[in-house]
């Protein structure tokens, strides 16, 4: 069995869901500490963090991911226990194997092979990791980056292990994210008796003209590095339940995935404007859960096309689209982010897997990207 | 204290939320029995009944009514307990003071008024009375008249106590009511995540165009008798609580009560149309909760304006407007209905209450009544 394989599966034993970390860091701290890591555990609140270097020099290269896994879901639906690690048919099946500690243990064997034969590297290796980025990601990432800054500690280069590949390992790498902006929206009508709708005012039909319009709205085209900014009602209720009341309010929750065209400020306008121009009665709150970012062509992305090119043969698709990740707390700090792993198909679902031999693929790209950017072979 | 007023204290001191009658028919059937009514008692399911008959004869003339009440709401709002019937600046509160047990206590004193002095009426006088006119409404009223109609016992004028007056006692009665058509619509999209919408079909983003058109629809312009058609949502709801799913199905209720310009068929062509329009993905259907009916001028409607101006001086306005009543399921018999009680102002509220003076001149307004359809007098 390979040491990739082995170690994920060991991390895929320990049944860490959020925000409970059940020693994954601990057994990754003891490999890294063997190497000659500085391991210092950052944790808050109910969050475990781990921060480890090696080396005191610059540039200083990242690996960031978590060790926290989303809840299984229905277990009989399961063909292995999640928390079992299985091999079937060249797949390793279990909660976390692709979101993500087939990328952990790929980062900890990279490592171990990379110091074996540069143990005096140029500048320095670290990582970051959480128990809570599935969660509600307030005591994980954010707080580590934070405590990093205060005492001027910098990441120059920063590898997330999110399952970044569609079809074939390495097909695409997430060079930034979209902001996500979501908007808590109250509409305030007069309940009354629909028998009597004179004496009511319903929310809904004030409403229905403004929300349509921001449900077709174009709102931009996208540019070179971004998709369209889209829009999404995710919860929209109203009603008491009663089939003979026209109910007072109407609650809508919608979410907008922003490319670097817009600015929160400019869709704030936007939104606002149209639905003023409905002239009902309405309460709005913001929550911007992260603003775009973008490492456009640079030394990490030039690395990691190349690394995957020798040993895939693949050339990779750099690509922003998709969900957030803990990406959006590093970059803000000026350092390059990419995000590379595993195929995303089966993440969040019942029967989650990896290739075995995407980890040992993985476990080498992540170690020609090291040489790349941390030795003077390039 | 006068009877009226005394026995609206005692139905009143009964807490009979639907279905439960709490005695409050036993009460009255001991004093229609002293009178020489055929006491029935027509128990269906849950629901308590009670058919009462004095004569054998025709035309039958029938108080119709309910024993049953609304909930109270919150106890700490009202200003006396809701079951404790309390006179204060000449109202008499309580839950059922005007939704209808005023309106039963008037209709006993009336008919023992009436038969003492006309022991030898012509035709018959009836009691339809349910405990379940507030709740579903199916083994009240409905299966009374089921039962009479398989018996061949026929009402000829029904006389509904519900609360009819808007401003002043009499100010209004109801001579027919609009039809109530329900409408359930599921429109099916397909679950995603938001970051991914092309990936999934927001079931609100497809169906808004049409769900504002139906809000937005004139459906006719009513009639002589009838106010226009009215559509209300009064149920809509989508998502699955997380900020970011685009859920794959959105639940809509609406309903309309419509005038007799339209029938149920031409409704459902219509909004059906309208839907299609969208070229999305929906299941509907529908229940009607009752036709349009209408007791034009005649008898009843005669007797009751003639008795009202006595009474009270005014001159009656008809209307069909306002919620549904059991004359629904009396009128399509073939009998002319009539709604006539109390001010509707408080019903289904705190502190629902009748004004104490009102409790009497309503008795006289009833027992005028039987005199003009079952005497000679007339």
């Amino acid at each position: 069995m390979s040491p990739t394989l082995a170690l994920a599966r060991d991390l895929i034993a320990r049944p860490s869901v959020t925000p409970d970390d059940r020693g994954c860091q601990d057994l990754m701290a003891e490999r890294l500490a063997a190497l000659g890591f500085r391991i210092e555990p950052m944790p808050f609140g109910e969050v475990t963090n781990l921060w480890a270097r090696r080396g005191d020099t610059g540039p200083v290269f990242c690996f960031a991911g978590h060790t926290d896994v989303v809840p299984t879901g229905p277990l009989d639906r399961w063909n292995s226990d999640p928390f079992v690690p299985t091999i079937r048919d060249g797949r390793l099946y279990g909660r976390g194997a692709a979101d993500m500690k087939g990328s952990l243990a790929a980062m900890v064997t990279a490592v171990e092979s990379f110091v074996a034969e540069y143990p005096d590297h140029t500048g320095s290796i670290a990582f970051l990791i959480t128990s809570d980025e599935e969660g509600p990601s307030i005591d994980g990432t954010v707080k580590v980056v934070e405590r990093l800054e205060q005492r001027g500690e910098k990441i120059d280069y920063a590898l997330v292990g999110e399952p970044s590949s569609r079809e074939r390992l390495g097909d695409t790498i997430k060079n930034g994210r979209r902001g996500s902006l979501n908007g808590f929206l109250k509409v305030r009508g007069k309940q009354g008796h629909v028998a009597y709708p004179q004496l009511a005012l319903n929310p809904f039909h004030v409403s229905a003209p403004a929300l349509t319009a921001l449900c077709a709205e174009v709102w931009d085209q996208g540019n070179e590095h971004f998709p369209p900014t889209s829009f999404q009602i995710a919860n929209l209720n109203m009603g008491t339940g009663a089939e003979n009341v026209i109910p007072g309010q109407l609650e809508v929750q919608f979410n907008l995935r922003f490319s670097t065209e817009l600015t929160p400020e400019i869709i704030q306008t936007r939104v606002r404007r149209m639905l003023d121009a409905g002239g009902f009665d309405y309460d709005l709150t913001w929550r911007l859960s992260g603003s775009p970012f973008l490492t456009p062509a640079g030394e990490l992305v030039a690395a990691s096309r190349a690394a995957i090119r020798t040993v895939t043969g693949l050339d990779t698709q750099l690509s922003t689209s998709g969900g957030t990740s803990d990406g959006r707390f590093i970059a803000p700090t000026g350092a390059q982010v990419v995000e590379l792993g595993p195929l995303n198909a089966t993440i969040h679902q019942i029967d989650e897997c990896v290739g075995v031999e995407e980890l040992d693929q993985l476990s080498d790209i992540y170690r020609l990207i090291l040489e790349r950017l941390l030795t003077e072979r390039a």
